[in-house]
């Protein structure tokens, strides 16, 4: 590495994760010099992404130490690049709400389906193929790089990236780090005095170890959860988003699960539910309906859209910028540039990881992709072995698994016929007519992001 | 070997594996001399298989040549065995209706039940233990035997005889051969100028090519089947297990999949439909209840008791010994003695064979069970490798699979909790209520068979 | 297949492969119609072998039924073959002279240099990665054709193929048929009554199971070498090549091997000789020099160039075609031609191959190219599992793959200190320095056929 | 656990250890009290290792927080242990004596032999039988408790421990730290500023990244170390075992490897020789000789010796305690302490194991027991994934690890011919002969500590 490092972000048009990055960056002064190159293939986007960075170094008198280019031509940029970050997403909050609404036609209902289920499956055909071409990129221009993913459907695109690239990339979702957060919330407890110990995959990532200052923690959060429960809801917390204080009903069937199993599904009911079609085959749950008044997926959109024209507004100088970005916690950023600081001064400290199993959470498959805790060294991050999750729970996500190498083979093929037989697979519809027409409904629906259907 | 060859037979009470058995050798003259020890713990279902042997052998002449003998012990008649066979069926056909009459009472219709879903996973639990504690005497006291195995549940015996006792048994079905005579038949083409390759797990092997004199014979069955599947069905064909001239609605699931996959489910749809439970959730099939009217399970019981009264009599005397059976082929002793010729005489025939996957068949588990074809060697049955399975078929394997490992461990530690996991696992049964309920039932109807969970 | 098949023999220009193949080829009239495409790069040869090929042809009057073309470039010819088959020596034989005199001045002695120690290596840095742009010219132009190699060294270019094209071809090597045959003459067996199991590397076979009408053999050739051994040899036997009635001392070390480990090693001690470096360091064997007296080189080469003068001088009419080839049997072409009808007939003969090992031979690696039985299936040639091997025999195996992956690496980038490594993991060179010495005048040597190294 | 945890210590009339355990957990006050449990079958070493506990807990005054009992059958205190570490050595200084000795007599010079050569095949025949019978206790009576292994060798004993008691003890060494603080030390950097990435296995261990503050410091070791051996070196550093301040003159051979490989070879050239037996054929090492003049094993002895009399006549009170063992830092016991704490308080910290492979390191096998980084959680140590290891430094491994499966069988067969095998595996003997003499000499020399040669 050069003194000054390098930092190409794919996909920077979001806005979001531009941003999140830029203010923790700009906090991290331990971290040296940067250049921050953004890309995306949508002109106004990044121009808009490019301004709102260039307006935060600005504000802050940072422009010596953060230097910040944008390029529409990734492959232009990727050279010298010490650090990679693709954080596309394919067709955007529109697509996504296509899919969300094709899918309750025939009668599924998701709350988010950004991993499994069809929803997830219809991200996957648009967006896994878009991945691992950038990241045959990659592995051209910049293989020395470090390589982080936060594109979802994260399971899918790791092993795609592996798999069609020959890359091993790192995903990364602070999904575990929120929900230990929570964790530690729910008993009143510092995060800092607490650890966990998982393995799974994202979004169904099974915490099976917790503790508060190396002490099992479990009977405590088991007595707090029973408490909580025994009691009737309040039915505003069943299946909301927005809250700033967690209580067990937040995750009714996360704890349902933890009874049985002895270990916390993360990231919550709002993704988990997805990953066990089965129990939620009309969309029930516990009195609400999941993606319309429980985890309403259009809530998430509008607070997203509302977000970004803020964003947008302060980057052409509509609104002045808000200052109080620079004092955020939390997020993906902030577990970036903490991975970042871990690598560089190769200070070992651990953060969940989806990565290319071989073999580390024994009884899956070795191709796949599993999130467990791994040590950002100087060398990169590095899983450790997991041998602790019990035969169902492995069980349960075997089961998962089975449909990733169908869709992810699908969408780099083209092959109408095996994205049915990943819907099939999937297990949220049993029927392989009722499969055939949900498929071709969200393939003629978002047939502009797919142009290996077309 | 010595000059006369022995064959241990445990479980010889059921009679009819002993009676074809003992008629197939009589007939080939050319595998020499023979000593067979019949075993089994019952007291009088032994006495009848022996005498029944010895009336046959005497009918014959054949006592210079076979030589058999009788234990309740086999321990003491396990060392100096060249193959050792187990069939033992723990509860005989009294515990298998148990089985099917206590599902049934929650809902859950099952054509067999001896491999598969909640009626497989209970005759798992009373059958696998006993399985793996013959095994250890095999493996202590026969150590250099051919071992062959064709106790039920296939799959989860082999599993747990190489994972308990450490030894890699071959489970042999004839249901493979049965039908590629089928598949011979329907298109009117003798049996031995047809082939097939297959994969897959016992009771669902997917036969992916089939040739007549080496040309793939598949375009011929399909228009022949789909030329019958035009015609309406003549009720009395579906679910219709006794008859002699197979049709293509015998079999109208099978050859759905076969449009679907393009290979043709062993061992057609009495046992395929067990496999995919989400399609027949309400046991519907073609107009009829699958166990019921469809696959009736209490015809197949009938028929077996009165096949095994007429052996008793035979046996006692009560009536004169029926000499058609010398004249008998097919079955699963036909298959056998073809097996230890080709054994013996080194001759390398190929057979079908349920072995420990260790990568023969890519995508599914290493320790899982895998129905394939094998060579008959000198040295034992040598499996072959299996690549060609799609990724479809390759992910139902999977998720039938998910189930086995776990009621293979609560069998073998006798963990209720674990019975109902597998239930869960297995996918006939969603709901965790439902599952426990109905798992609590079965323990309780087999009681007497499960010390584990006494 | 159309009614014609497609053969595409690339490397044709040797004409010793093509001449054998016509011969067979003509011979078997069950296998109906061919085209056979001749490929090589160098027009000369090309030229020779078409014509020969085209006498044979017409010699015989099948022209209707054989159909004989050629091409320089094998991307042209490549679409629509049936069969692929690879038998292309970089460099011929000055090269495989120069390597052997080249590892001579540096004190390696080799008998054959086609597989491992310094002149194997050799030989793959020149070989390798062209048959590595070969095949992924079969995996582009003719993805369902059978592909068989018979290029040495087989056992790193069976794994380059797989690891560099993404291609399983099967390697074939006639060596294990003939090493059963002469351990049948040295009995006074018919070839026909024997059947062996074995499991190795190509030139390292161990064949652990020899039978006589399925009957183990072992006892009878045991006592017939140690017969013959207990005399003293007719020092014209050591190391002698050309021979037609086997004894004992030509393989004196391969028995020794055989008292060891119960194994014979195949292909004999000219082979075998070379997998034991450590053995044979000063290059003294039973009072010959190997390469030198014992398994001259220079007799091979020179019987070799004689043999093709005689083919070219019947090419161009300068003699007469020799009619005496349609009668031969035995050799590399034989074996293919048996291969090719067992396939065309799904006829499920087995036959000797070099297939990637994923577990087949338990204890060495799983991207190692093993030589094993295989039956020949309508969808190719399918390995066997081969679990016998003791502990000393893999661990001899491990050793030998060692060099390998290094060697093909090395061939691939064109690393000279890989070559280095190679060299020393081999195991025949121990000082660094004599290795690195080795390597560089070797690749000076050759540097002609070293594009990579250039 | 208990208020009090249990610590058990298999092996405890060594002294050494059991000296350096307690004095390092009286200094640890932080972790609470202990029951310290000694276990030895030598009843007077126990007895003296036992009152030299007792002197050490009344001496500070702490026998409330800290219990010493002792015990000759660790059967009967193995239940309610928390911590059991095993550090046997069969037949101690004198029959490592004589390893030493009659491998001389056959010419065979090795420096230690506790871990491969024909020393180390020694030492795991009289050790590997002792340390599977103690692991299966462990499962049997402890199986939840943390097991640690000191015993050499030690990577047969891991192997040995899960492939026969199917246990995966953690093996613990201090070579790896003691040779990351010989690095800092060597360019005069205080060891907490240094981070370390390694893999292998015990005893050689690849460091391929050594860096300060996070940045790479093989530059500055690369230019220090070269300025040192452009130098001659003073005899009296060449094979110097005991020296305070490291100079690159003490690892002349490891700093070559380091040249070629790029990565230092731990634990130094005292251990690395043996395992490059064909580069010291002849024992002569720098102008010495291994084992005599070089790394002297008499002078280890002797120093041994006496440090355990001084022990012995502390413990029954001939002479004072010495006082300045409390103050002592560094050595096995040191990290073993730093492991507990980090498991009882989940912190995390790095620490070197020996653990079974299972893909870890790729290209190594699978059983195989290697030494790399691991994480120590409250779940026990969980290892990282290496992959990082080039593939000559692979080569290297897989040769070395080719005798270790054949030793351990031997050793737990009592097969002689096995263990010839593993000679020649080893590769320091090349003639089956001298193999087979070697191992008739050293097994009839350790008779005594070898029942199953008896």
């Amino acid at each position: 590495m050069t003194d000054r490092r390098t930092l190409v972000l794919i996909g920077a048009g979001s806005a979001v994760f531009t941003r999140g990055l830029l203010a923790d960056l700009i906090g991290a002064t331990d971290l040296g010099a940067w250049e921050i190159r953004l890309v995306d293939v949508d002109t106004e986007n990044l121009s808009i992404a490019t301004r709102l960075a260039e307006a935060m170094v600005a504000s802050r008198g940072v422009g010596d130490s953060i230097r910040v280019t944008s390029s529409l031509d990734r492959r232009a940029v990727l050279p010298g690049a010490d650090f990679v970050v693709t954080c596309v997403g394919v067709g955007g909050r529109p697509a996504w709400q296509a899919d969300w609404e094709t899918c309750m036609k025939h009668g599924v209902f998701q709350p988010v389906g950004d991993s499994i289920m069809p929803g997830g499956i219809s991200r996957l055909l648009r967006t896994t193929p878009v991945i691992v071409e950038i990241a045959r990129d990659i592995a051209e221009l910049a293989p020395d790089a470090f390589y982080f993913n936060y594109s979802n459907p994260m399971t899918a695109n790791i092993q795609a990236i592996k798999q069609y690239a020959g890359v091993e990339a790192v995903g990364l979702c602070h999904g575990m780090h929120h929900i230990q957060r929570e964790l530690a919330q729910l008993i009143d407890v510092p995060f800092e005095r607490t650890s966990t110990l998982y393995a799974g995959i994202n979004h169904l990532t099974f915490i099976y170890d917790f503790r508060v200052d190396g002490q099992d923690a479990w009977p405590i959060i088991r007595e707090r959860v029973h408490r909580e429960l025994a009691e009737a809801p309040d039915p505003a917390v069943i299946g909301n988003i927005f809250y700033d204080t967690p209580s067990a009903w937040h995750n009714p069937f996360a704890w349902e699960l933890f009874d049985r199993y002895g270990a916390f599904a993360a990231a919550g009911d709002r993704h988990v539910v997805e990953f066990f079609p089965e129990r939620f085959l009309t969309g029930d749950y516990y009195g609400k309906k999941l993606g319309i008044d429980a985890f309403s997926l259009e809530e998430i959109l509008e607070w997203g859209e509302n977000r970004y024209q803020g964003m947008r507004r302060q980057a052409i100088g509509e609104e002045p910028l808000d200052e109080s970005i620079f004092a955020r916690s939390g997020g993906e950023q902030e577990q970036l540039i903490a991975i970042i600081r871990s690598i560089t001064t190769d200070s070992r400290e651990m953060f969940s990881c989806n990565v290319i199993n071989n073999g580390l959470v024994p009884g899956l498959p070795d191709g796949a992709a599993v999130e467990i805790p791994g040590v950002a060294t100087a060398r990169g991050i590095r899983p450790i072995s997991v041998p602790d999750l019990s035969a169902p729970l492995t069980a349960i996500l075997q089961r998962r698994l089975a449909s990733v190498g169908i869709a992810v083979e699908a969408a780099m093929t083209g092959d109408r016929d095996l994205v049915v037989e990943a819907m099939l697979a999937d297990g949220a519809v049993f029927d392989p007519d009722a499969a055939a027409a949900l498929t071709d409904d969200l393939i003629a629906e978002q047939l502009r992001f797919l142009p290996q259907f077309q």
